[in-house]
């Protein structure tokens, strides 16, 4: 295999980083220590902070993207299936360091959307193509007759990336996975029927 | 009136500084610049960064109290009516800034659980706090005949309780007070009945 990058090292451990530490947590210093390559060379590869936030932003979304193909648009799969799949993928997703690290997105919300107006503009895009995913397998699922005819699927779909985003800012203080579970309890009793 | 302590402009303006710019993205220097103090007087009232920190939440958490007594814990009111006010006056709080600071604890959860232990355990036990008052809110519209007999509070509290940290959040990210309108909308007429 060829030996990866300098670029290619600081922006695998760099999105590993600031997604333990925060993007304000996660100086210049702390990320190039974590890829092992000297500090000049995060100037080389980014001509900022922020330039080097967006990146990692897209790195973390491919992943999310393919867990999206896999669960919410495919369509080889019965719609609401689909949509508990989806909610599960997230759970497996942190479960590994124990829900602490949080969803990416959620986090920039939160810290870093006052710093910079090209990441928050970038985050609310992301949120806006997972909301048409949701809302892509609900009106698969009204099709199916999985749900009534009429059902409000951008409505409900903004409503289940909100709910996921909350729970999964609880189950990162929490440290646990309750909240997403319940939150896929609530769901599938409650909200869409 | 008695001129307020140096301390006490540390608190007030740390307070908003940190909920603007974030806990880790605001420096002892900007608080200090914020209160207009000399940078030695943080030293002498706190113990560190953390120290502070905990205490600017407990300042916040006492607003948020008193609105929860003036709401989900005030008995003068219908249940469901208290419910619906609570949701309304996060909304009003945040709405002054455009929704763009978000909620405090929802702040501290993405980013600061994972610096202070400290923090992390006063932020879960305060979201303990809001999933009572809930719950005590519930409990009242079950014996009001508002919710049916056997209506699982506990629950649904906690469930509540996510989703508006949820909406706060995505509310913060696009700076809309939209997703706690479909919350609130969602909630009554899907998950409250």
């Amino acid at each position: 295999m060829p030996k990866s990058s300098n670029r290619d090292k600081i922006l695998t451990e760099g999105l590993r980083v600031v997604h333990e530490r925060g993007f304000a947590g996660a100086s210049v210093r702390d990320i190039v220590q974590a890829a092992g390559v000297p500090q000049g060379s995060f100037t080389n590869h980014f001509a900022s902070k922020e330039a080097f936030g967006l990146e990692i932003i897209d790195l973390y979304f491919a992943a999310s993207w393919a867990l999206i193909q896999k669960t919410l648009r495919n369509d080889e799969l019965p719609p609401l299936q689909r949509l508990g799949a989806y909610l599960d993928a997230n759970t497996e997703r942190l479960s590994p360091a124990g829900m602490r690290h949080g969803c990416l997105f959620g986090n920039f919300s939160a810290e870093a959307s006052e710093h910079s107006e090209a990441i928050r503009r970038r985050i609310v895009e992301i949120f806006a193509q997972v909301q048409q995913s949701i809302a892509y397998c609900l009106e698969a699922a009204v099709r199916a007759g999985e749900l009534p005819a009429g059902f409000e699927c951008g409505e409900a779909a903004d409503f289940v990336l909100t709910s996921l985003q909350g729970a999964l800012l609880l189950a990162k203080a929490q440290r646990s996975s309750a909240p997403v579970e319940r939150l896929k309890r609530v769901l599938f009793s409650k909200v869409l029927n």
